[in-house]
This record gives structure tokens, sequence and C-alpha cells, in this order.
């Protein structure tokens, strides 16, 4: 066949092998629907060891899957029982939305089938806040609340042996740098935590297909991992097989940074397919609607392109709101400028105009947006350094601080805010980084990318910025950007998405442990235990990549004697 | 040719290869025969980077090489010109120095082409000490001091533009949490930390052909990179071959941790062909001699076995002599018990003869071999945690004190030493660790393996333990013992070996900028600039691995024209 469909099938059936001695299981919540996955691995010694899961369906071999379909609805009666939205016929489609280019018989096709994908949008009835920090300030306990609760513990009960020893316990007990993370996570905290604005739960009401997590410093870190196609190199369908790929290995959110053609059309593939938060850079796509040709843009072109994203369901926006015309002087003598390409974008804007960024003027009406779908706002830091040279100099810190103006106006719209943050920072100074957020952003959660520690290590950036992730992470950071080993260098292939998150999951863990997330350590404790009594395929199953340890194994030693010798 | 030789002068020949816009250039010294290897890096812009250079001659296009005759001499001059040695017909050759056992034509070829790489061994004469700790506390200023200090400092005219920016300098100026690192190295401050034990220069007197190094928390942090045969895998070729590998991708120090057949043999041909000190664990060698049972050791026969390889010119024995008999018990609770080798050995020699460690008890004598060669110690931490779980547990610090009170005992007779220290150690418990160290070892150099940061992640050990190398380098530690992906499930190969050095250079590299060592980010600097102006064929040039950053970006951009738009 000639179709597209069928490649795509097939890379998807590649990833939806069950891992090691795994099978998916949920925790049953406070209703029938309200069910949180988690992976069981069966030990070799009768143990059953319960990880954190965010492969979403796919890792079910139960549940039979059509990428044309979209996944199972997960969350729409949640929405519904609030009785506060509204479905409705949605913004008329628009030649621009894909690029204004119908390229080829093949997009066209795609482009037909994700249409079946469309659900009817809903929004707010007027003058309602569907945000759920709207709903934690109200004292009212969401299903998602209660989701990302369960999800937070996991089934512990198996930790209980690797726990048990106080000694032990009271001299490897984390310093969490100010946090305060409880024993047990319960809906009433999550709850608290969101009305505060300390976590977010990323949840637009049109992406019904979502199993919600919980993002903020009282819970484990979260990695994101950033795909997208460009007019260069790749299709909707490796950027949907990317979106699958990634949660396998562990992404806690996607961002789909498409750039170029077929912008639209490839989110529909990927929302309707994700049961992870999906962010995006909506001026990404408001730039390629004015051709590229930044002075174009307007506040009402973007406004239409953040509801046209809204609708379809994004969980949240990266937006730029936080460079102000008077911090891009700040930037000449860096040694590397304006790195962010939405920041470069916007500055080009203010400058070319001698105007204000038009997202900074506009930001209340951006939030009336956000609030009408439950968009999350990822306050991007357009200023942020490019190099360690440019590391915590005044742009970037003047940006940081209006980025906690901001966040004070989102918390009256009740808006769920997360901060961004850099990108290159030498170690001694990551402890500033997150001292100024904390300080001026009042504990939004932070969302760093990286930071790189170094700039000579191309080719290894994912390793050169996992030290500098697994440190911010320790100190408060709530959620890790990977950085992939072709950072600086190309797009990322399908290994270079694998490698990076296999990085930041590193470092993710290694921040959970230092802070003394409950239970964190105990996955360790079990793998040590494997370890010492030479239990190989154990310690395969624990791992975090169970195929790449069971292959370094086998170069050796590859008879099945010495797995269980 | 059914000879040997040939795939090794094979391999090595890719090896040699110099490195994109690279070449040799040395240092002049203060004498002729002292001349300091480094690299220069010419960009396009016109602009030369000079970088730290381990490569030895290897990288030398104009030095013809002979594996079979070993490289050119550096510093007999030197160690003759002192007139306190005396060369001697060395010990006799013993059938078990290589295990026993004759096993084929190839290894027993191997073997006579060794003894061609014999040099007569010397010693100190009668009541003499040869340790550049002992000539520092004199005042004198040996050529290997000298060496060093060119070394540390490099070529680092050109850095005058990149470090010219009064608000940058200020801005990112290093924490260098308690160490005291000058402007510029001299060779009395050189002479000054080796007198007063914060910095070793691991330099036996029959290694003529090491261009030394220095190691201390005042000087740019080391790797070191261990390989080393087994009796199941490799084999003589491989292990030069992969000295040869380790040095070029910035290996300051290799350990042979050889085990098994040839060991005596191998190390003649690994010493004989590096140019950077080599560090061994004599007592895996003194356990081949007894056919592999702990019990059967004799302090006899670990005596010869360490005059044995000081002959060779061993720069640096791991000697596990802080691991005494009342604190075997306390290891009792751990999870993962005694995981150092060298541990178990000692462990099991102590507690089937229920008495004091033998190297403890004949610690003086073997200062008294160090001296006479000028070896130095890394006093071993055979109780070092092989899990989080049991980090920074009583008997790990146990043993630390004792090889605090060992260190004492080698400074009075001037003795160089190095500590080795863990391990696994999540991050929050890092900084203990090097508090310890400082306050009961007195600043003796820190030699760290890792640590680990997590247990789960098998097959990328290199990344989860390079987050705890750079986080403990910054703190103060001198030298990190790499971890390869193949850490806890098999023997490292070629590229094991490169992965777990980039890893480890990205770790050390990151430790020196935080640290604020001079002119360590202008490197950084000048690939930044690089960077913004797209000088591709400049960054790869400047990075750690040039050939991976072009591979890589020639994967999604290939054409010439991509690398200088």
């Amino acid at each position: 066949s000639d179709l597209p469909a069928q490649p795509l099938d097939e890379r998807l059936s590649l990833t939806r092998a069950p891992f090691a001695a795994s099978r998916k299981a949920y925790i049953a919540g406070s209703r029938p629907d309200l069910r949180v996955p988690v992976r069981e691995i069966a030990l070799s010694n009768g143990e059953t060891v319960v990880v954190h899961d965010t492969s979403g369906p796919y890792t079910d071999p139960s549940v039979s899957l059509d990428v044309r379909q979209g996944l199972p609805d997960v969350r729409s009666r949640w929405v519904a029982d609030r009785a506060d939205t509204e479905a409705y016929a949605g913004r008329l489609r628009q030649a621009e939305d894909d690029g204004g280019r119908d390229d080829n018989e093949r997009i066209a096709r795609l482009r037909t089938e994700a249409a079946a994908l469309q659900r009817q949008p809903r929004r707010a009835v007027s003058g309602a806040n569907v945000s759920q920090m709207h709903y934690a300030r109200r004292g009212i306990i969401t299903p998602e609340m209660e989701f990302v609760a369960l999800r937070e513990n996991g089934r512990r009960e198996w930790m209980r042996d690797y726990i048990g020893d106080a000694e032990r316990e009271q001299r490897l007990r984390g310093d969490s740098l100010g946090a305060s993370i409880p024993e047990v996570i319960t809906p009433e905290f999550v709850r608290q935590e969101v009305a505060r604005g300390r976590a977010v739960i990323p949840a637009n009401i049109n992406h019904p297909e979502l199993e919600p997590t919980i993002i903020g410093r009282n819970f484990r870190v979260k990695v994101n991992a950033n795909i997208g196609n460009s007019a260069v190199t790749s299709s909707i369908e490796e950027e949907v097989e990317k979106l699958v790929w990634s949660i396998r290995w562990g992404a806690d959110t996607v961002m789909d940074l498409s750039t170029g053609r077929n912008i639209h059309t490839t989110r529909d593939w990927i929302l309707r397919n994700s049961p992870v938060p999906i962010g995006t850079v909506p001026i990404y796509q408001a730039l390629e609607k004015v051709g590229g040709v930044a002075e174009d843009l307007t506040w009402a072109l973007f406004r239409d392109t953040l509801i046209e994203q809204a609708e379809q369901g994004v969980d949240y926006f990266t937006i730029h709101a936080g460079l102000r015309l008077p911090f891009i002087p700040m930037t000449t003598r860096r040694r590397t400028g304006i790195v962010s390409r939405g920041g470069s974008i916007l500055a080009k804007w203010c400058i070319t105009h001698h105007r204000e960024n038009f997202l900074y003027t506009h930001f209340e009406e951006i939030c009336d947006i956000m609030k009408a779908y439950d968009v999350t706002f990822s306050l991007g830091d357009g200023l942020r350094p490019g190099s360690a040279a440019d590391a915590n100099d005044e742009a970037q810190f003047a940006e940081l601080r209006t980025l906690g103006e901001l966040t004070q106006i989102a918390w009256r719209h009740d808006v769920q805010t997360l901060i961004e943050g850099p990108g290159h920072v030498p170690m001694h100074l990551i402890a500033a980084n997150m001292a100024e957020q904390l300080k001026h952003c009042h504990e939004a959660p932070f969302y760093t990318l990286g930071p790189l520690t170094i700039d000579i290590a191309p080719g290894y950036d994912h390793i050169a910025s996992a030290i500098g992730a697994a440190m911010i992470g320790w100190m408060g950071t709530s959620m890790l950007c990977y950085v992939t080993p072709k950072e600086h260098l190309g797009l990322p292939d399908r290994e270079d998405v694998k490698q990076g998150l296999m990085a930041y999951k590193i470092a993710a863990h290694a921040a959970d442990v230092a802070k003394g997330h409950p239970g964190a350590r105990a996955r360790d404790d079990a793998m040590s235990k494997a370890r010492f009594e030479f239990r190989w395929n154990d310690q395969f199953a624990l791992g975090l990549d169970p195929d790449t340890a069971r292959d370094y194994h086998d170069e050796t030693l590859p008879k099945d004697a010495a797995k269980s010798a």
C-alpha cells in the first residue's frame, strides 16, 4: 500500500511492546472512571515493584488503539459534570492554519484523516472560569486533583521492607531545601498547592484524552520532551511516533514545537493521541501565518491563534510576555544575544515598531482566553542566556522579575502559571537562578531547559545539561525540559529523543532522591538488592532502560545462565 | 601475516590522526629537555585556541613511534641529574608474575617483545627518598614541578579578548568553596602544594616516558580511565590500544586493573607506551599469584609484588590499608555489603585469619618502598558504598578516618598520597563526603569514583555518576575516576571508554568553571562566539569530540555550505 498510515502503525506497534517483566495496572479512584495507571514489575523473587507510568494506553495490550481515531476518552465526563462549559461551533478553519499550502496528496490525506479526529470544542460558559486553580481556590477537589494525588503516591505497599530500616532512613533522609513535601499526597494537599499557585495541573478541557499530571516543587520532578516537525526534515507520522516514543521513555509532558507547514494538522494528530499534557509556543504558528515576517505579527492574529490552539486542546502555552522593550538593549553586550526563537521574534517586532511587546500589553486579554479553556501559562524566558558567558545577567533577571509581576496578574485571574528558566548556567550560578525565581515568582513552578553547565560539549549536551538539571531540580525546579545529544547541531531523531529522556529521567530521579520525595529511593533499593543477589533479569527490569541494560550485559556474558547466577 | 603486532599497529594508526584543525605544540621550559605539550586549534577567523593535551606523542606526526620500543624518554635525565638513584639488577622474574601459565604462542611472543621493552630498574640509593614530596619539602623545585606548572597554565595569550570584559568576569567569577587557586600557577606554588600534601605528582622514577601531571584541589580537576584485561575477554593489544584511545579523549591518568593471566606482560606494554601516570591495585596481581585464594595472601608475597610493579614504573598504587578488622562487622546491615574488589579480598583475609589487615600493620614498610621509587599512595576505600542505600554509613566513614591517620604516617615518610572516595552517593549527601575527607585527611587530594547519584540507570551510569562527579569536583575533589555505560553490566569496550571519558571531561570542566580556575571558561567563550557567528567548523574543532559533533550536524544539514553560513 502507498498509504502513509501503514508505516505509522508499524512504528507504533514497536513502541507498544510491554516492558520487561511488566504489566499495566490501575489504581482505583473514588469514581469508576478515575483509574490511575501504574507499571507493575514482577521480580523473580516474588516481589512486585510498582512505578510511575507515563506511557498511556499504548502499553496496555487490552486497549485497542487506532491513531486515526485518537485515544480513549478519560475525562470529558469530569468536565461535563462541572456544568460550566458549553460545546460550540468553534473558530472557522483558515488556510493559513497549516501554512496556507497544500503541498501534496499525502498531507491532504493526513488532513482529512485528522478531520475525523476533530472533537467539537468546548469553552467556559459566559463569565465562568474553568481553571483547576479557580476550582481549587473555591475549595473544590476535582477528579483531576484526585487523579494526580493517586499518581504521585503510586502503589506504595511494596516499599514497606525497603524503607523499614530506621537507621538507614534517618541517614538518607532528603534535604528538601525549603520544599514542603508531605509523606502522603492527599487530594486536599493537591488542592491547596494548586490554589496557592505552587503547582499546576495542565489540563485543557478540550484534551479529554489526558491522564493528568501535577507540576510543582512539592511533587515528583517532571520531565518534558520537545518534538515537532520542521519544513526541512520530518513528517506528521514521525512526530506522532516520537510522541509515543517519548512517553514510553518517561516524558511527563511533550511540547510540539513544529514550524513550517502543516502545524495545525500535526497538532491534531498529536493531541488526539497524547495521554500527557501538550505544550506549544503559539508565536511559532502565528509567525508562519504572516509568512515568517515578524514585524507583520498583530495582536488580533496572535489572539486568533491562541483560540485555535485552545480549541484543539493544547494544555499549556509558552508566552514570552516578559520580554519588554526596555530590556532589549541590555542584550547588546552579550556573547550570544537573544537565542530564544520566540524571544528573537518578539524582539524584532518590538524594535521594528518601537513599541512594547504586545503580549505584555494584552496580557489580561490572554488570561481571559486561558481561563475559558484552562490553558496553563508557561511564561517564556525570551532573554534566557545562550551561553555560560551570558548567565545571570541584567537582561535575564529583568525579564524574570517581569515574569513574577505577570504571575501575580495571572493568579488574579486564577490562571495556572509555570515560569520558564535557562538554558546555560555554570554550576556555581545555578542556586542564584533558583533563589531569584522563588523570590520574584512567588514559588510558581519553575520549568528549566537544562541548564547546560558548559559550552564545549556539542554532541553530549544531554550530559552537560543533565548535571545542571539534577542540581536545579533538587533546589526546587518542578519540571526539566530535556536536551538531546543533537542540541546546537541538528534535529533530534528517535534515538536522540530516547537519549535525552534517559539523561533527564536520571536528573529528575536524582533530584527526587535528594529532596527526599517519599519512596523515591525504594526503586533504587530494589535494584541494589537485585544487584547484590546477582538477579540479572530483575536488574534489567528495574532499570530505566531494560533493553539497553540487557544488551550491554549480553555483549560480555551472553549466556542465560549468567543472568541468574 | 599472523603476527599479533599488525592489528595493534593498525588500531593505533587510527588514534594517531590529528584532531580537526589542530596541531601539537610545545611550551618551552627552563631546560631544553623540558617541553610541555599543548594542542593548538586554528579557527577560521584567524584565532588560535590552545588547550590541555593528554594524548602524548601519539598525536604528534613528527614523532616516529613503535609500540614494541615504547615511547621516547622524557625525564630519565631529570631523575639522573638528582644523583640519588642507582640502577640495579632488579627482582628476579618469576613464573607467577604472569599467572604462571604460558597459554599459547601469541602470548609468548608478546612476552618476548615486552622483554625488549624492559628498562633496567632504578631505585633510591640507600637512605635516600626520591619522592616529589621529599624534594618539595627540602625547597627543591624539580623539573617535574616546573612541567606541571607550565601545563596547568597552558598558553593563555589567546584568552585576552575572551576574559577582557570586567562586568562579565565579575558576574561569572567562580566560587572555589575554600580552594586557593592562584591566577597563575608558578613552579614555586606547585612546590608548596606538593610539600604540604595538598597535591601529588605521580611520577615513578622508572616511568621515564611520563609527561607529568598534578592532582590537587587548587589545580584543574583530573580524570582517570580504568582499563585492564580480564582472562575472559580481552588481550594485551586491546589494552594498549585502549590506553592510547583513553588519553586521546582526555584521560589524565590510567589505571591498569588487569586480572587473570599475563598481568606482568600487559603492564610492561602499557607502561612503556604511556605518557600519563599509570595506577594499579597490586592486590589484584598478588591474588593471581596465590591462585585466587584470598586467605593464602601473605605480606611477603604482597611486598614482592609492590617491588615488581615499582620496578616496572607504576606511578600510583591503590592500597586498601584503611579497611581494618573492626570495621568489617559494620557492613553486615548494609544493602550491598563490600563491593570493592580489593576490599572484599582483604576482608576475606582478615576474617579467615581473625587478624588485622596486613596492609595496615605493614604500612610503614610500604612507605619505605614507595619512597624508594616515588610511587604515590592511592589509599583505597575498600568499604565504599555499593549503593545509595549504603552511602555515608558508619563503615565508610570509619575507614575514611583511618585513611586520614595513614595519610599522616605517609607524610611523615614524605610519601605522596591520594585518598580514594565513593562510589554511590545521592546528591544531598555529597557535601558531607567532601567535608569529612577534607577534615580527616588534611586536604590530601580526593579521588572519587563518580559518585553515582542513583541506582536505577544501568546502561547510563556514566551519566548518573557524571552528575555526582561534577558536584564533588566543584567541592574540592582533585581527580574523578570515570564510569562507563557498561558499569554494573560488563567490561567496557573502546566506545564505552570514549563515552565514559566524554561524560567525565564534561564533569571535570564543569567543576573547573564553577571553581573559577583561571581561564577555564575561555574555551567555552570561544565556542559560544563561534556558535553565535555560525562558524560550524570552528564549533566542531572546539568541542570535546569534534568527530561526533560533525557527524550529528551532517545528519541534518550535510552540505558544506551550511557549515560556514
